[in-house]
């Protein structure tokens, strides 16, 4: 079948995957470095342009990443791919920059309640350090991206309004940080509020280049994504296998998934430079490496155009008689 | 926030509930009929508008189905609920129509060899059935259906050409069944496949009144629906809880979820009718009754403004430090 994109969308999109930080970080057992180090070159293999590969936390609040430099210090750059981590201050920063991320992602919530619970300060407090940040990645030559958590809803204080968007976009901006995330932190995106704050931003925030952040919780990620599409947006972040969460707490899911997603935009003429049979690979030894069933159904279910054998297929009438 | 509509969008959609045909027939274990009847009644209850009840075919094919009349007999009808039962010949629908059904679904594929593999006859033989059971409701005043599986793809044959398609729903308007539904029997509908589809039929076979029935084989079914909704599609099957497929053959999945798809729409202020928490409840109980973890995301995580306590939710970033 002739692979035109879809009438009104992008012909190109880049796949930023997110799965060994936001994916690995509340992971409840200890991941061992080398398995985060077959997952990120394995991932760069199938033609994935662009990772966020670790965190660079307090390894005490954040077990999972105290490797960052190590992790970092081990990766297959030999192809370009650009790397990112995220930074929570100004030491964090410090020890990013010296570790020879591509970029360092900055991050705040767009609302009080979830920023003062997350990182125990006020969004004022976090735009002061995220512009410290952009400052000090200018200083080294390393650009500064921003994340705003929390951009669809927030778990303690239910909807956000779109202006919260827009003020924190604009903070970024003002610091010289314009290429922003809207991350949907705990799953509450809908299509309708994709589709509100991408035109919010476009028009009060033309410098900021808008990507999205979906997580599956509610089952409406690649819904979301689909309208994304539709405003243009040409980045998205997901996770390999659909990892993250925490697999014991239930409805706690995981970013929206990376084999999924490339999926239907390849089936939709939508190009990611991603080969789609070797990301299902890294898919599937991710899952028995970490000894976990995860959520990615296109790994399961394999590609489109599987053949199957008569007696593979259940009959979907059941009608034999 | 205020509910208007997406632009493009219905305002108001009708939800076909198959789970207690799509989702049960190949259930690996016998499900017990007063179950059924909680779950159909509860179904209504919830005010799903019309509900694929049952499928009258030889017991011995599909033993679950076995009690078709029995289940047909103890529904409560009295909130003027639509209900369906698959029939895949003229006994069958003799028996639908003693059992007092709103309405008959006929059914063949689109593509030969998946016809020929679940009703063993060709998909001409298929067609010249449907016309004859088009011709019973007629005398017996039972509006008749008409179901196009593999209309996305079959996995015995791959890509399913859209003239397919056609020549079938040409075939069934030729007989007076102009209520027609597009099944992805296994999950290789697409959203540009949806586009396509329903484009064509709105130029090609303009009397079809089309609706949209997907399974979440591969994590694209929203999407799909999704992108059905922008072609103007306003009626959607799916299955409370997304029961489906067979819970022990990795990769089988079952139709989109009902309960997810409504808070998708109601959340795009489009209308259902259907009381979404009541939805959610119905699934929760099916999940025990079967014994089963089922696919629906929303049953897990709550609806959208669900607030959680400080303690519940894991820092997303965890930067906490």
């Amino acid at each position: 079948m002739t692979q035109v994109p879809l009438e009104g969308f992008p012909d190109r999109v880049r796949i930023v995957d997110v799965g060994p930080r936001d994916g690995l970080q509340a992971w409840p057992e200890p991941v061992p470095t080398d398995v985060k180090i077959e997952m990120i070159n394995g991932l760069i293999a199938a033609g994935v342009p662009q990772l966020e590969v670790t965190s660079f936390v307090a390894p005490r609040a954040v077990p999972n990443m105290a490797d960052a430099a190590e992790v970092m210090a081990a990766i297959d750059r030999s192809r370009g791919v650009e790397l990112t981590a995220l930074v929570p201050n100004a030491r964090g920063a410090a020890r990013a920059i010296q570790s020879g991320v591509d970029a360092m992602v900055v991050f705040l919530s767009a609302s009080q309640s979830h920023n003062q619970a997350n990182v125990n300060c006020s969004r004022e407090v976090s735009l002061a350090a995220a512009a410290e940040i952009a400052k000090m990645g200018q200083d080294a030559g390393v650009p500064v991206y921003g994340a705003i958590a929390t951009a669809f809803g927030c778990p303690f204080e239910g909807d956000v309004p779109v202006e919260d968007i827009v003020l924190v976009a604009k903070a970024y901006a003002d610091s010289g940080i314009t290429k922003i995330t809207l991350g949907d932190t705990t799953g509450m995106a809908t299509p309708r509020l994709v589709q509100e704050r991408c035109r919010r931003l476009a028009s009060d925030v033309p410098d900021a280049d808008v990507a999205l952040h979906f997580h599956n919780t509610r089952g409406v990620g690649l819904a979301c994504a689909y309208a994304g599409l539709q405003e243009g947006i040409t980045r998205f972040e997901a996770s390999v296998a659909g990892i993250g969460g925490c697999p014991f707490a239930p409805g706690a899911t995981g970013n929206i998934c990376s084999e999924d997603l490339v999926y239907m935009l390849e089936e939709s003429g939508i190009h990611t430079g991603i080969d789609l049979d070797a990301l299902i690979a890294v898919a599937q030894r991710t899952e028995a490496a970490l000894g976990q069933k995860l959520p990615g159904q296109v790994m399961k279910a394999g590609p489109r155009l599987r053949k199957y054998g008569r007696d593979e297929v259940r009959s979907s009438s059941g009608s034999r008689a």
